[in-house]
C-alpha cells in the first residue's frame, strides 16, 4: 500500500515554488502577492488563514493580510475587493469563507477579478473548468489531481466515484476526472446525500478510485472498498478519537493500492495548490 | 411504454409562449427579439437555423437574421456581436456553430453578453450552472430536463448514466442531473470514449435513466437497457435505413418504461428550450 503523503508532496511543491520565486523576483523586480481577507473571528477560518500565510512565507510569496472586524459592511468589503482588483502588486485575492452572517458571499466572490481568483470560485473560472479552458481551479480538487499525478496514478479508462456534490469539491472534482488527461478520462460517478446508502456502497465497491468529500466522519466503511482501489479522503473531522476523515482508514488501508491519510493528505495539497494558482496568476500578470 | 414525444411537448410549449408573447407585447410595447447569426453555407446549419427561425415565427418572437458570407473576417463578426450586445431590442444572440475554418468560435462566444447568451455557451453561464446559480442553460440538456418534467418523470435518488462528455450536452447534462430538484438528485455516471465498452454496457444495465449523447448511430444496444428504464436519445444520424439515434430504439422500446424517439424526441425540445431561454432573457431585460 502506498501512502499518498500530501504533507511531503506539498513540501516538495513549496520548495519548487520557492526556487521559482527567487528567479522571478530577479527578473521582474517583485514577488507574487496574495491578498488574504479574513472577516471576523471564526476559529477554524483563523487556522486556515494562518496556514495559507505560512505557505506564502515559506515560498517567498508576499502575503497581504486584510483582517476585518465582523461588523464590516457589505459596501466596505466590496470596496476593499475593488481596490485589490485594481492593485498591480496583488496577483491573487482570497476571501476566506464563511463570512459572518449578514454579508453576501456570492456578491463578493462575483466581484473578485476572475484573473485574480486563485480560489477558482468565480463563475467564470468554474465555467472554464467545465469547458476545458485554462483558468483557476478550485484548490482542493486540483490538489487531489496534483497528488495523483505526483504518485503517477493514472485514472484514464478507470472507474471513479466522487462522494459529495459541493461546489468547492464534489462538482469540480468530477469535472476534472472526466477531462482529457492522464488524471482524467475516468468513467465518473457522483453520489450524494440523495443516493441510497446501498447504492453508494455498491458504486464504491465497483470503483478503482474513490474520492470522499461527504463531510461525515468515517462515512465510507472498509467493506465499501475493493482490493487494489485508490482512496483519496477529503474529509477532516475532530472526534474523541482524534482527527478522522470521511473514510475508515484503518479498516481499508490494507486493501488499497494507495490511500491518503487524514491529516497529512489532501489538506496540505489544498494549500500547495493555492500557492501554485498564485504563481500562475503572477506569471499571467507579468506577461500581460 | 411511454413515448417521450418531443414534438408534441415542444408544440405545447410554443403555444404557451405564444400566449405569453401576446400579453407581454401589450404590456411592454415590444416582442422578444432573437438575433441569429449564420456564417457560410453549411447545409446542416442552414436547416437548424431555419427551424429556429420557424420557432420564432410560430411564437411571435422576432427573429433577427444575420447571414454572413464565409469570407467574413473575425473582426467583422466580432463587430456584429458588439452591435447586437448594445442593441436594446435584441434579447438573445445565437451564433450558429460550427463557424467556417479560420474563424475563432471561442473568442466570439466569449464576446456575447452573458445576459443575451440564450445558447448557454458562455463560460459565465456554464459556471453558473455548475454552481447552481440562475443563468442560461445549454438548450439540449435543458430541453431533456424539461421533457422529463413534462412527463412527470422524477430522477431523484435514481441511477442515471450520461453517455458522452461534450461541452454542449454531456457535461451540462450531468451537472443538471445532480442538481437539487425532482429532475436532478440522481446518482450520475458519465461514460465516454475512454470508457471500455463493457463498462459502458454494465453502467447502462444498472441504470434507471440512460441519456445517450455519444454521436454514434445505434451505439446503445437493446441488451444494455434494464427492464423499466427511461431512455433519452440525443443522437440523430442519417443512415441508409433512415434517421436513427444513438440508441437501438426497436431493440429496447418494449423494455423501457419511457423512451424518446428519433426524430421527434430531443430535437424539437432543443428548439423549444431556445425559445424558453429567449423568453427568460426578455423578461430579465424588460425588468432591468
Amino acid at each position: 500500500m502506498i501512502l499518498l503523503d500530501g504533507k511531503a508532496t506539498s513540501a516538495a511543491i513549496r520548495a519548487e515554488i520557492k526556487e521559482k520565486v527567487d528567479a522571478l523576483e530577479k527578473k521582474h523586480g517583485r514577488v507574487p502577492g496574495l491578498a488574504v481577507i479574513l472577516v471576523g473571528e471564526d476559529p477554524a477560518s483563523q487556522v486556515y488563514v494562518r496556514m495559507k500565510e505560512k505557505g506564502c512565507v515559506e515560498t517567498g510569496i508576499r502575503s497581504i493580510p486584510h483582517r476585518l472586524d465582523a461588523s464590516v459592511t457589505q459596501d466596505e468589503l466590496m470596496d476593499l475587493i475593488r481596490s485589490l482588483n485594481a492593485d498591480d502588486t496583488v496577483d491573487g485575492i482570497l476571501l476566506q469563507l464563511p463570512l459572518p452572517s449578514g454579508l453576501d458571499s456570492q456578491a463578493c466572490l462575483d466581484l473578485i477579478d476572475p484573473d485574480k481568483d486563485v480560489d477558482g470560485f468565480h463563475p467564470m473560472n468554474v465555467g472554464k473548468l467545465a469547458l476545458g479552458l485554462p483558468g483557476y481551479r478550485s484548490c482542493t480538487p486540483a490538489g487531489v489531481i496534483e497528488l495523483l499525478k505526483r504518485y503517477d496514478i493514472s485514472t484514464s479508462g478507470k472507474k471513479a466515484v466522487v462522494l459529495g456534490r459541493s461546489n468547492i469539491v464534489g462538482k469540480p472534482m468530477a469535472l476534472m476526472l472526466i477531462e482529457y488527461s492522464d488524471q482524467g478520462n475516468a468513467s465518473t460517478t457522483i453520489v450524494h446525500s440523495r443516493t441510497p446508502l446501498e447504492d453508494q456502497k455498491a458504486f464504491c465497491q465497483d470503483a478503482d478510485i474513490v474520492i470522499a468529500a461527504v463531510g461525515r466522519p468515517l462515512h465510507v466503511k472498509g467493506d465499501w472498498i475493493k482490493e487494489g482501489a485508490v482512496v483519496v479522503d477529503v474529509g477532516i473531522h475532530r472526534t474523541d478519537d482524534g482527527l478522522v476523515g470521511d473514510c475508515d482508514f484503518e479498516a481499508m488501508k490494507d486493501k488499497c493500492s494507495a490511500i491518503s491519510p487524514v491529516p497529512g493528505g489532501v489538506g496540505p495539497m489544498t494549500i500547495a495548490q493555492l500557492l501554485l494558482n498564485t504563481m500562475q496568476a503572477y506569471s499571467d500578470h507579468v506577461k500581460a
